[in-house]
């Protein structure tokens, strides 16, 4: 999970990046980088921890120029320390790149034995970014003999590395001297929008910024232009030019359901889909299902998980005429807090993140809404709060359905046998929860709830069905990220 | 504002005060400190910024001793980067006492002279927790000429505090060698509630933990024993043998009605009143008013402004019969972030922290629900969000009667002049705000919404009526706090 | 090893605090720490490592006001990073007292059981300036009572400090709201000279300052007026009055010879004793001892150990008529640096620090003439290095005797056990350190050539000869001290 | 100026470059920088500051692998803070190289524009150390179509990189999964030294270190085995077999003069040459040129400024039969320190830095040896200071004779309106300075002395005599290149 923008300004960019970044925060808290482009010399600073905390006013002041771009990152497990892996990354040759994306490329193995053995290209870590950019560069390389940079040899290079790569990729990059490229992949699984304003310098030209989120455009005053579509490229020159095009043969609108289910902020528009009405509409279909599968007649709260789960859970609650309470609180001060060292194994209540007021529970029977259930220790532990506070019985429901296999596209998430539904049924994994009762959405529900009203027909759901949008996903492929991932 | 804790365990303490300062964070922001006694030793650890970018490992490690205390700081203006006002505060005679507070001294001009000119004390800041901690120690020396310290000195030592000292406090104090001193002014205006638990070593012994919160309790296990009473003193010795007394003639629970209205955490239980129980009867009383005042008829939607208004704002809504939407959203990641110096005069929009989205709003008769209207400034900006994103009728509520005078027992408040609702009628205010009606909770109302069901029978709301407790303040006072303030 | 300076000043202190210390730099690299005072209020900066590490600018902006103290400070064995010892020390009454001071007092537990049992003052660390401070602020609480402060009272107070303090001092304090005060042991056998200038800002007001060596003095431009007297205390009032007198009845010069072997800065005149010429003198000497004991004739080259034996060592080559070599060479950039965790057994070569250049030793016969032997770990390793670039004999000389004692006076020394000279014969020694002769200066060869010339009759040599002058020095004490070294 | 080492071992290389970084400290302050090869990862750090300031632990944890390199700078005037410009440079393609240099390039400009316009490479600093990178990258790239690396093909690119690149320069680079390659160029203007050892795990195999100085190979138990010739390239596989090829058709020795005179370690052997002995030699031919110009009658001491002029010196003080005295002392401790700001512009006494003993001076008449002088104005300070002291009669000499042209070959050094001797007769100079007697070094006697007995036969004196070296080195160069430095 990631956070990218990038933006062509007629004033300092460092600001307005770090601005945005603020704005995306929710994407990831692990590593957080900048990069600016004064002239043709980049500038660039990256490091582990979130926005607030990484960049102090020295490094701010060495930001310099009008073009620039930022990321935050969600590390994967055993990597949030490797600060290596902090986005963007550069090349020198050609131009000089620097690069950010949020996504995963699927043909990570092929692409690292091509760009060693025959493109000849040192790759430095083991992260797909490093990649997309060495294969951008390359293919921007064989485009360049002899001429000048125009915005055809990159759209070029941009249908060449269509080919070559595969998987989820939403990318931005600065072109030393010549400009910021954006583009995203032929399925448009990770978001990616575009927006401008006037110069305030009074020049008459435009400003232009792509970010992951629209809230981002909002906040900072630009106008909506439209979401880069699949497989499309935008160049923005320095001057504020854009050109744009479709750089593959077939593209198709297939985006990632669980930005809506819980990734994206509920005040983006993401594919023209409002995420919050998304959410609304996803606690109509839950209340559906409720009411179909569940005894209802005596609960007598419906209680979100905060913060995701809040709209959905009203919903329910109000489809239902059954009475809504807060009864958790989340604390907004919990982090990557200290641990005594010698310590850390000791179980750390989850408590600390998620409290359980005592009045809310005592002899109730309660209906839990969360957005989804992975793991389901989280919601393991959330039953037991809910009784050690007094509740009667237990409902928990989920606005999404059972997540049964691996998401490869750029969501973290842990190995099948660590999925709670993975070869269980539904009474199993209410078993382990400890719910009298567990309500899933249902998967046709859950599509039509979020494309309802939009011009959108298809969702990915790979880890709710299996079928994996790119089609490259073999048994052999999850088993070697599962792998990776565990050693 | 801040909040406090401490403890006497038979493990570490600075894990554990550190896990409760971050259940405290929401408190205050600005500072934070730690000191630990290990055996007659303390020692401490205080800075600026948030709990969990305070403590480094090396501190943390540093911090030894089975008894702690700690503190989270919300500064006044100006001060917010005056490390040396941070708590704990120490002195060293009689025995060493370490000490620190939540509240507001309003004699310090008094005490200052007196510390100085009789007691040949030396103030190094202007702290008022310095000034308390030299009172203690002064009158603690005065007892203990000669014998060994026993409890009845401390409890004689603080029925003189009650005594010299006037206004809010509520102090935790370390004794050296000897054990925790809790002590709560005669009003009982800022919370303090004690707790036990059984200690994990086998030893029979008990452990104690005193903080600002009953949440913190819970959260780690501690069974809640009561709330420290209004002029009552605990002592603990390093053992675990809990000793109290109540030191003052003529106490008289008072507690200040802003814990109630946004300060404290919802989950919080404090003189007996649970906090979100509270809130929810704001909402309902809140309802009847508008239903009496303003033409709801037309009325669309009811919003809350994250986070504390939610409560209230989802009782207006079902108590109305309107539809209940989060048009608002609150970025959870902006705190004290970067502004490129020289830019710091440019107004950081309060989108950065606060978006409307733009779908919940279009064409739609909003009434918004906050829970206090003090400076004016951001309901302002709110009102002005919310036709920007488009809505046609803005109705602007108030779960709090309106602010009129300085709160002068530890909440920080501007000046008399800053107050939107100082010198003017309702009207008039609605007029500054932009919004086409405006209502505002009853005084009475707020009363019984708070201290129903429960055996609190007055309240410190001073800040809406100009009746101040202590007796103390007048119009002087009020102008040389202002006066100070400004400098 | 310490250095301390303090200055009233008319001007901001801190910068002039901050030049001093790095002046004193040689005399302890552990810690550092400069305390100011605005009015009557104190600002202090305290921590590890070397003064141009330790204060960044916003630790010296926050320094405010126009008198200052500061302190450097090599750490006792095993304490280096126990920064709660960092001088200065603070206690806030009477009236707040600032503390820093050079030397070591002998009866620290008498005066710890007085303060705790009898004076109820809380001891934090086991720092002897704590005490210090201490029992001065006793004292002077004792003589206020009632009346304003003079210095006569001041006075008073060291006369009492020097009636129950034991052992070396020489001690700089601020009081709040009042001025410096600068004391000395009855037997001086620390250094602290005092110097004035006119102030800049044309007020014909005086600057005074106060500091461990006159280097200190001539290169910020003072006028160097005297060396404090042994018991003699010195008070600067804000304004630029100074007063002094001599508190105590019997006092006697008897300063510590160690400073002139090694300790001090060469450029330094301390008591009246140029240290340049007393190590030239020493060099003297030595050569006529060397010439009495041992065959010279086939010595190709005299050697110094950079950088302090540079100067006898070349008085005894001159004497000698032997050629000159600077054959080791001192690397200066050596400090505290890294070693991998896990690697810390693996012996670090001393070559790191000094390394001996081939081509000058190769086939010669070498006398290394260094400025003393304590432990005799580095003097073998030299004799070892020497021998390894070729050298053929090796002749090994101190410009001081056998160190067979400790030193009890404020100059870290290892214990009885770890002294190479403790319970060795000369002969023996030599075998230690593979030397084929080895010549100790004499021990009145030392006194007589420190001394020629200068008014001081006697030197603390107890290190070299087993008598402590300030006569409380028992071998229980000896035994305590070492023990307590190596727990 | 710089210092440069790298090595090949078969354990860890992080401690291994640290400490050799350590021995090249006073090469170069400003920054350093480290870079570890883990396989074919590549692991670096660097940053502004001294080594054992600019690597904490976790830095030092981070560098992984068997081969290294590593970096000490001292900034070029303005850039001290450009930590961009900290080395080493990394480009990834082809294969991945890491590399550090010390020199100058003096053709940047037309390098600059091929690499621009006819590579395509992007250059992101001014750094020349970026565009040795970038030519050695891409005249690699030319000779690696289609089969694996081998040696031939990297000697290959060194002979193109001759070919293209004019200056100075000393380098070691890292090729990713290769070895590590050292090259000089073929005037071998700046040293560069190689040296092995047995590996320590027994496996028969060598471990391989190339350095500036030689010390660093005698500290860490290195055999030398022969400085680097001008033009060579040496090349170090993974597992220790080097391989080295002359890749300059007329290599041609004339080694930097100013390593002799002052910026080399006196423990360095440089080119054959012992840098200590050569400075003993520069004060013989001193000594005579003293004794026919200057009225020696009636001097009574010689006095060296330290460090670097004390070997010149005491062979001055021998010669001329005068004694010897070290009246000026240098603080250690002095680096760059804390200056208040707006305190700036205050001169800072050269006293922080160095002190004259009053003793050594008053009333004596004092002959001076200082190693060179470049811009006068501590040398200026000197005189002010020894009269200051007392001194009555001042001669200033100088072991090196005037310095009238800019050095363009790595050191760096004023513009020539900013040299004392430029455009000014040896009378005028000593007028300037103050001084009574002047006496430089003769141009003839410096060469002789340094090359004597050694097998050297001419030196880059280029400062000295206007003469350069490489013949590319034009007036229009020189003010281009004053123009740069001073904007």
């Amino acid at each position: 999970m990631c956070g990218i923008v990038g933006l062509v300004a007629h004033e300092p960019a460092n600001q307005l990046v770090y601005d945005a970044l603020l704005l995306l925060q929710h994407r990831g808290q692990d590593s957080t980088g900048i990069a600016t482009a004064e002239g043709s010399i980049f500038h660039s600073h990256k490091t582990r921890g979130q926005v607030r905390e990484a960049f102090r006013t020295r490094d701010m002041r060495a930001l310099l120029g009008n073009m620039g771009l930022g990321h935050v990152r969600y590390a994967t497990k055993g990597a949030a320390s490797n600060e290596q892996e902090a986005q963007p990354f550069y090349v020198n040759a050609p131009y000089g790149i620097t690069l950010i994306h949020n996504g995963n490329l699927t043909n990570t193995r092929e692409l690292t034995s091509e760009l060693f053995h025959i493109d000849r290209r040192h790759l430095n870590t083991n992260s797909d970014t490093e990649l997309l950019v060495n294969v951008l560069a390359h293919e921007l390389q064989e485009q360049v003999n002899g001429h000048e940079l125009d915005p055809e040899q990159v759209f070029a290079a941009v249908t060449r590395v269509h080919d070559r790569v595969q998987g989820s990729y939403a990318a931005i990059a600065m072109i030393a001297g010549h400009g910021l490229l954006a583009f995203r992949d032929p399925f448009g699984i990770r978001p990616l929008i575009m927006g401008r304003r006037p110069a305030e310098n009074g020049s008459g030209r435009m400003e232009w910024i792509v970010a992951s989120e629209s809230l981002v455009l909002e906040s900072a005053g630009y106008e909506i232009v439209r979401d880069i579509a699949p497989g499309e490229a935008v160049f923005i020159a320095l001057d504020g030019e854009m050109v744009s095009k479709q750089c593959h043969a077939a593209p198709r609108l297939v985006p990632c359901s669980f930005e809506y289910v819980y990734l994206a902020r509920p005040d983006s528009v993401m594919n023209g889909i409002s995420v919050y009405d998304a959410r609304l509409r996803l606690g109509n279909r839950l209340a559906d299902t409720i009411a179909k599968y569940a005894p209802t007649g005596d609960i007598d709260v419906v209680m979100p998980i905060p913060d995701s789960s809040r709209p959905a859970a009203s919903q329910v609650a109000q489809k239902l005429g059954i009475e809504y309470r807060e009864g958790f609180y989340k604390n907004r001060y919990v982090g990557r807090t200290f641990i005594m060292p010698g310590q850390a194994e000791r179980k750390r209540s989850v408590r600390q993140k998620l409290n359980a007021m005592g009045t809310e529970f005592k002899g109730k029977n309660i209906l839990i809404v969360d957005d989804s259930i992975v793991r389901g220790t989280t919601s393991r532990e959330i039953v037991e709060m809910a009784r050690a506070a007094g509740a009667n019985k237990v409902t928990f429901t989920s606005a999404a359905p059972p997540v049964r296999f691996p998401h490869v596209y750029g969501i973290n998430m842990p190995t099948r046998q660590e999925l709670i539904a993975h070869d269980r049924k539904i009474p199993e994994i209410a078993q382990v929860l400890g719910a009298d009762h567990l309500i899933y959405q249902e998967v046709e529900d859950m599509r039509s709830a979020i494309t309802e009203g939009s011009s959108v027909t298809d969702l990915e759901m790979s880890c709710f069905t299996g079928d994996y949008v790119t089609g490259d996903v073999s048994p052999e492929y999850l088993s070697w990220v599962e792998a990776t991932q565990l050693s």
